[in-house]
């Protein structure tokens, strides 16, 4: 026998779930290594198309020019000693050049561990960043560059969870991080769900009364997560919806965690920060809400920059106690330091090149390619959910995914069953299998029970994949009639 | 009142201690931050040097060109559209280039999340090499790519870690990311206690007897932690000590986990590796070692690449069960993947270029030149030790860092207990007020009951700081005599 067995391994490792990259996507990759190797052909397609996660440089998006000609010039400093030749051979313009001295002045070498919460002036340029997008003051010394969004979640669940009854109220349907990391943690879920009739909306009854219930059952209830815009489901939330949460959370002396990585993926209405809402707050009602903390998340991974590979993000702390600052600090320097080429990124992500600016023109043209991009195959693929008996999906509003309800018929839920598999599940391997198109089933994030949805992001380029998932809806229907 | 406070956030993260970069390291950046502001006027110096982690390139060391001129195509690959201003301009080499184009055909874009437990085509890589080091089969279906070594030891240690009982036995001194860790994690550190004597080899009776003893007390000791070569001791172990280390582990079922990330730096002996000695005995005892289970860890941070602003690294598991691995792969998936660029500089770390190669000549070079330097450095340092009243340190013999005993006075010992320190935290503080220069105290690694130590590690140029610890010394013991 092993001496370690998964009957005997850490029991919340074993718990966590996370189906974004579980059981479809593994699957996935094997079609897609077979297609590679020209072993594909059994198969009914010839391409595999990665649905399942919010990865646009996997697929058709190119990284924005600008970033990438700084980046090449932080890895290697020595094409500095050539500026003649970047800027009339290559097409680098003067302030490529200014950017990647700059950082480099302030970072040293990009293959050395920074400062453990991040390299000193990068930090102040997101200080300034969300001063300008806020119209209200950011402190440097508590914003903390991270390796993605993911890690700062981590870091902050592992601060705030003290014991298996220390409660997060989660939105429900939820990015499996937030419920993978308490199963690590051993600290308990406390779900809300989202209003999927309001357009995914946080509905504060709701939470109210989620609240309610798991401090009955003992539960010490400390930090409510909201995800704005929206993941899965894409929703971007109103101002009105942004107060009555803050003011939830004053009043209940809980500390709100804000996952605001899509907050530039907003097609309706506008993105409102927690931290801009809570300071319009403070200022309105003096005095009201001065204790609430605040943690706000964002990343290099999403919005137009699109560089998941690269690990680069950043949380801000408000409000927090130095002294529990301080053992955040110590936490994030146990890993010693986000990947420095992605803090790097997170400063031109903030400090993009302004009007005027050399690389300004192309840059605009590249941003709002994207932006217009995404917006076009948002619509076109619920144009086409619109077209789909029994399928229901509300105006894309904003981030990269549409999670539309799927019903299906009580013997498709009978061949699920019988194949061990709930029938989103079933549902979205019979969709893998025929069409090589992987997205995830809506149980990976959470639904209300009876409901039934997936998760599909919509960064795939063209409309020949959208017409393939309606093909075999119709000859998924039809079977299962 | 704040929702969270000191006194009721996690316990288990308020317990860890990580004293590389605690008070003392944050104390010399704030020295380092008033000297750059031109507000160092008090300091009794002019410079700080950071002595206290091992982080190359923040001092003299140089990135590789290889291995940088091939990341600055990977993240602008519209260059490799100008292969003549490439070639003629700016003198990559032919090489750089096909690399360059290989490693964005593996990898898509460095912008992309890679599959969760890496690149493939680079484990494919980590197994060549892996071949070629220890003249034995490496499977790239067991190799993880992670964000440096530090992020591998945390997802192997959250997996084993079943319960507070359980045992994990870590050298004493270590490398404190294990004791923090297992901090976080409520399990239990069994130490051992490396031979000072026998320049900090390994000393199987008592191995035996910290294992035997927490068996006696109920622990559930699961897996045994080895440094080699050694951090903060600089050991490096014959090959004698780690086969007695496997059979040992074999005869008890315990999961052994190596840590290697200082493999290349060797000055005395050769390194051995864990896989290769495992294996040999696997052959000379057929069937007897077969069920050991071996995770083997490897960075690029240190060796002469240093690129630890990249985070990355691999672990390579041998004989796990694969429900177990699974669970490994679920675990790193919840943060998608390691940095990309990291990913890729594993590659070129691992696949240098070879004799006869365009880019071998100043590979070699540069590697050659880096590791004399380090043997120097080492060697003066030591030297310099030899000097100092009560100072003892054993002759280099690999990693990054001396770890010499200090024998201070009865008066030193009762100036540091007035300000609450202990007496080797007092003679570092001391150091850095006086000098610059930041080292970290032997308590920051453990050490034997009585015994006092620093750590330094051997990386900042020149000789002239070596001369202004001997001076503090001196002056130190006069004053304490």
């Amino acid at each position: 026998m092993p001496r370690l067995t998964v009957d005997n391994i850490n029991p919340h490792v074993r718990a966590a779930k996370y189906a974004v990259r579980g059981e479809l996507a593994v699957k996935s990759e094997q079609f897609r290594a077979a297609l590679n190797k020209g072993e594909g052909g059994d198969l009914p397609f010839d391409q595999v198309i990665s649905a399942n996660i919010g990865n646009p440089q996997q697929l058709d998006q190119k990284p924005i020019t600008f970033f990438r000609q700084v980046t090449s010039l932080l890895e290697n400093p020595q094409l500095l000693e050539k500026e003649d030749v970047l800027i009339n051979h290559l097409g680098y313009k003067t302030d490529v050049i200014e950017r990647a001295k700059w950082l480099l002045k302030s970072v040293g070498s990009v293959g050395a561990y920074s400062a453990s919460a991040g390299v000193p002036a990068i930090k102040e340029s997101v200080a300034k960043f969300l001063e300008e997008r806020d119209g209200f003051p950011a402190n440097p010394a508590n914003i903390y560059l991270s390796a993605g969004a993911s890690s700062g979640v981590n870091t902050l669940l592992h601060t705030i969870c003290a014991a298996p009854n220390t409660g997060i109220l989660i939105p429900i349907p939820q990015y499996p991080l937030y419920t993978a990391t308490l199963s690590v943690l051993d600290a308990t879920c406390v779900p809300y769900y989202l209003d999927e009739a309001k357009n995914w909306g946080t509905d504060l009854n709701t939470i109210r009364s989620a609240y309610e219930k798991a401090k009955a059952d003992g539960i010490d209830v400390r930090c409510i997560v909201i995800i704005n815009p929206g993941n899965p489901t894409g929703a971007s939330l109103p101002e009105e919806d942004i107060r009555a949460v803050l003011e939830f959370a004053s009043q209940e002396n809980l500390v709100v965690m804000a996952d605001e990585v899509y907050q530039t993926n907003v097609f309706v209405g506008k993105f409102h920060s927690f931290k801009q809402v809570l300071r319009k707050l403070q200022q309105e009602n003096p005095g009201k809400h001065d204790g609430v903390e605040l943690a706000s998340l964002h990343s290099i991974s999403k919005g137009m920059v699109g560089e998941c590979g690269h690990r680069g993000g950043y949380f801000e702390l408000v409000g927090f106690d130095p002294e529990v600052e301080a053992n955040i600090y110590k936490f994030v320097s146990i890993m010693l330091c986000a990947p420095v080429i992605g803090q790097c990124l997170v400063e031109v992500m903030v400090r993009p090149p302004k009007a005027g600016e050399p690389s300004y023109e192309l840059y605009q043209q590249e941003y709002t390619g994207i932006f217009e991009g995404l917006r076009q195959r948002a619509t076109a693929l619920h144009k086409a959910f619109s077209e789909m008996e029994g399928v229901e999906c509300g105006e894309p509003q904003g981030s990269m995914y549409l999670f539309p309800t799927i019903t299906l018929s009580a013997k498709a839920g009978e061949a699920a069953a019988a194949e061990g598999r709930t029938p989103d599940e079933f549902y979205c391997m019979r969709l893998l299998e025929a069409t090589g198109i992987c997205v995830v089933p809506g149980s990976g994030f959470g639904q209300k029970e009876g409901s039934l949805h997936f998760r599909t992001t919509f960064l795939a380029p063209g409309t020949e994949w959208t017409g393939r998932i309606v093909k075999f809806h119709k000859e998924f229907m039809e079977q299962y009639r």
